[in-house]
């Protein structure tokens, strides 16, 4: 059985074919958020203290953290978001650039086993990022595209993420450290882009019997309700295999896709996770209510 | 590829793998609807009518009827209901009772070929269902359960579902009009019941190659968020390789799980079917946004 761990100072979480499915939160990111890019160049990490801990109340597994701000101090920012975050979550971090120095600086001052988010199967990122993933001796995000860009056929796809978990194992990285990321395309420009993606996640479990993430929500793109098809697609994703994603955790129907495909998977045991989100509060108006109550007028 | 063709007096459809999923409108039925059960006795059939256009129009594939009620003329109350949701739609049905005569009756009086629900492994059901399935050229939903009961183990189910197959052919019914059902288990109570039956769903499809369909909402019995779980479940099960369910199609939930799941297995071309039923009504407020609320008003 494949099982990525990975941790914080006090927290051991596993991703795995036998676990509920890893959720990482991916608020986090400055991209295309122009107030949070703003606020963390300047050094004021309030909102990514409220997005933490947003991400890991509404049940994030993980949090993927990423400081990509044109111009700004990309390692120094990722490193102080990635102290801020640690110190006020328990849960394991993705550390989420493209430049290599702010990979670093991030392992360095990491506490814990994180995921490094990402390699690709191009040369040069495999020489640069796999030693690092080695030294720091975390796990990797492997996005299965390389020199020639990102392959239509699902078959090209597998050979690159192959490529990828075979390097790894060269540089000392053991296979259950490398989690595919076998590249979600969107459904509304690809018509087949759906099953090509579940059948290739089958064959990363089955054959190559690696661990996978990817950014769910791509599958959607373009198109209208888009959270009724990232459910759809996340539970089905989860039956075929798939074992963790990078998304919003706070969309509560992309949360239920997962948490009921975690009962499918025999991954709740007794339904407990279930019951326990879901359960009507009392008639008495005791607890349950009260608290749901609070929290709709907090939103 | 195994095409399961059914058809009322004008339209024909196809329960098969390359196909978009069957919805079997399943609300005619009057067991636990005392009002519905008590009209039918008295041959006010005004809620069936309602019952039917309200499927079809919510994306019923085919509609189930079903007179089971006690102590009354259900061969007759059967015939009559059929005759009338044929007269008023034009979707394929499932003529459902345990009673032969009363399945005898419904086939007597159908236009077109409809699916007998249902024979189960039972040697006295086979011997009965299967000549009437033959001579009126039906189709039939197998039920996975014998004289032993029902097992909690997939693979006698499996076997199960293969004996009521091999022994329709020996009755000249071919493989693609047995329609089966693996008998979805709550999880509420027997927690790998998900895993064991999409399990079970995929060797159904791969191994018997043989249509799908089942109670779906039976997966979710006793929990809270039941349709949050039906969802999930039919999404997974779509993925899986189940081709059809007996459901109510007036859940949204369990439709855009449906309705995704179409998208992803690539049976919604070009995504029309997703985008018809989700557009947004465009800004200027003509056409969409005004039928949305006048839609509201109504409900």
């Amino acid at each position: 059985m494949t099982h990525t761990v990975l941790s914080s100072a006090t927290k051991e979480i596993i991703i795995g074919f036998d676990q509920p499915f890893c959720v990482i939160g991916e608020r986090i990111n400055p991209t295309g958020r122009k107030l949070l890019a703003a606020e963390m160049a300047e050094g004021d990490y309030s909102r990514v203290e409220s997005d933490a801990r947003a991400q890991v109340e509404a049940g994030a597994t993980m949090l993927d953290v990423n400081a990509g701000i044109p111009l700004a101090d990309e390692p120094k920012i990722l490193a102080e978001s990635i102290q801020l975050v640690q110190s006020i979550t328990d849960v394991p971090l993705a550390i989420d650039s493209s430049i290599v120095e702010a990979l670093e600086a991030g392992l360095a001052v990491y506490q814990g086993k994180p995921l490094v988010n990402s390699v690709t199967g191009e040369e040069e990122r495999l020489e640069v990022v796999l030693p690092l993933v080695k030294k720091y001796g975390a796990a990797v995000v492997a996005i299965s595209n390389d020199e020639t860009g990102i392959s239509e056929d699902p078959n090209v796809r597998y050979e690159v993420a192959k490529k990828i978990v075979e390097r790894a194992e060269d540089y000392g990285i053991p296979r259950e450290d490398v989690v595919v990321d076998p590249l979600i395309m969107p459904v509304g420009a690809i018509n087949l882009a759906g099953r090509s993606a579940l059948d290739l996640i089958g064959r990363l479990r089955n054959e190559l019997k690696v661990n996978t993430t990817c950014g769910a929500s791509n599958i959607s793109f373009g198109l209208p309700n888009r959270h009724g098809m990232n459910a759809a697609f996340l539970s089905m994703a989860a039956g075929a295999g798939m074992t963790s994603a990078i998304m919003n955790p706070l969309h509560s129907e992309e949360m239920t896709a997962i948490r009921g495909a975690n009962v499918m998977n025999g991954a709740d045991p007794e339904c407990r996770n279930w019951i326990k989100t879901f359960r009507e509060p009392s008639p008495e108006g005791e607890g349950g209510r009260e608290r749901r109550t609070n929290r709709r007028r907090r939103a």
